[in-house]
């Protein structure tokens, strides 16, 4: 009896295609058998307002050089790559949109690195609400592998809530709490308050935070001010300042969704990195039940699924 | 018959004090006749921000000189030249305060120039609502000569809505509503939405996006990115951003107000310059019944009446 031999792992020179989610300040790049196995990955800071210095296509082809990519292997790209300002627009898709239609909509980029195609964005054409997302619709086709109806909280510098149903995107709505977060811990009289401490979720002020928005929804810009009055009156330390205003404004954010959809529905997560445990406890402490998925995963997962569907 | 002489004006030598408004990055005094009289005024930019450089006696001592102040005369002064990082500190009173009492707290600072003063600012020692005040205080004592009951609305960089009751200040909470308008046009991905232009309280983007906050309470974290989504996709031009992203940050401001206290009773305005009239068109679209009174006004009437317990 001879035992079998394990299949060998893929190569390079397996390769099917090259995904990329080009951001606009990181680049993502994976190279992937048929079967959608990763034979190779790249990351760096190289996004989209680092490209419209140097160009896109050296960058995307020095990082298919440096994993020796077959040449004219073909690239399909999701994320801000695919904006006015980035290598080719790819125009929005207006929502409803049936994310299983993505792929059809992509846009060919003339490159001498052969077949090289940009995912579309959605908008939200309502006066009332207006409303762009990039990137984010190729992570949801991922998502709607596992559920295509619910209530998806996809936390971020701009965290995006979507509503799907049967896989499409019924609507959606943009909360610019980390970019907030950013900018008043950096330029606002909180900088005083607010340390480089990374919250977590258990953390107490945070904890506080949360529930002080919850209880109190409309109020988070009146509560905001209270990070730094906390540490004047001595209430808190400027350690947990980082904790309180994060709290505030992810409570905030999941106070409104609170208020307009109920806890009824649960959410489904997709995050990645230290924000997952800071929505996760959010969340739970508003009364959601949650599902948790990896955000990395599930923008490979669609950006491969749109790959299949264009050349598989 | 001889015509009566009319009174002559009075002098600098007629002075019966100097009143003071010292704030973060302003300097604001008055020369007042014993009567209340304005007999000069100087303005400048050399707040406690500044002084905490340059010293704050050798300022004060210029701007008496410029106008000709008699030697030793006594001096009152409010704001942030009482914190810590300011002249002297003069500790913060705890609500609920009499603002008759103001001026029994006031601090003395020693100096060359004789009597100098600075009054006290106001903490609200709620664990569940820290906040703190210093100048305000003050222009609600100038305010309390006309109301000793209602709300009370100060806009500004950090804007303060203020529950009076007979002369008593009960509790007051701070909106960081001009500074966040601020650092979000200056620092966020929404600086490419909002130009120059100086948003009225008639601009249609205003006016839509206070109702949008107000019908919507708690959604304005959801709507900041709407500044810009609405450009993108052609609703509105770039000289609709600030009127829209100062609609959604006053509008939620009032919004929060509203929710809490009703529209039952009116609002006692506080305010100068160009915020008046955004605050009086976006309170009464919120249905509130207003009075408006001159910030500046209040202060100078505030520092005036303190004085006089002090030296009258």
């Amino acid at each position: 009896m001879t035992a079998q031999q394990p299949a060998s792992p893929p190569v390079a020179g397996d390769a099917f295609c090259a995904i990329v989610d080009w951001g606009t300040s990181s680049f993502r790049l994976w190279l992937v058998a048929r079967d959608g196995q990763v034979i190779g990955e790249r990351r760096s800071h190289e996004g989209m307002m680092h490209c419209s210095q140097t160009g896109f296509e050296p960058v995307l082809s020095a990082h298919l050089q440096a994993l020796a990519a077959p040449a004219k292997l073909p690239v399909l790209i999701c994320g801000m790559a695919g904006a006015k300002q980035g290598w080719k627009e790819a125009s929005y898709l207006a929502t409803p949109t049936a994310l299983g239609e993505l792929s059809d909509h992509a846009v060919s980029v003339s490159s001498a690195l052969g077949d090289v195609r940009i995912l579309p964005g959605l908008a939200q054409r309502d006066v009332d609400a207006p409303d762009v997302m990039r990137g984010e619709e190729t992570q949801l086709l991922g998502v709607s592998r596992r559920m295509q109806t619910g209530l998806v909280c996809m936390p971020g510098t701009h965290s995006k809530w979507v509503l799907l149903e049967t896989g499409e995107v019924r609507g959606f709505a943009t909360f610019m709490t980390g970019e907030l977060f950013a900018v008043i811990s950096k330029h606002s009289i909180l900088s005083h308050a607010v340390d480089d401490a990374r919250p977590d979720g258990e953390h107490p002020a945070f904890v506080r935070a949360v529930d002080a928005a919850l209880g109190n929804p409309g109020m988070a810009f009146g509560q905001l001010f209270s990070v730094r009055a906390a540490q004047l009156l001595g209430f808190e330390d400027k350690s947990d300042g980082a904790a309180h205003l994060s709290g505030l404004l992810i409570g905030a954010e999941i106070s409104a969704i609170k208020q307009r959809y109920g806890t009824g529905q649960g959410v489904t997560l997709v995050a990645s990195g230290s924000l997952t445990a800071l929505y996760e406890s959010a969340l739970v402490r508003a009364g959601f039940s949650i599902a948790t998925v990896d955000a990395d995963e599930c923008v490979r997962t669609g950006l491969f699924e749109a790959a299949l569907k264009l050349w598989g």
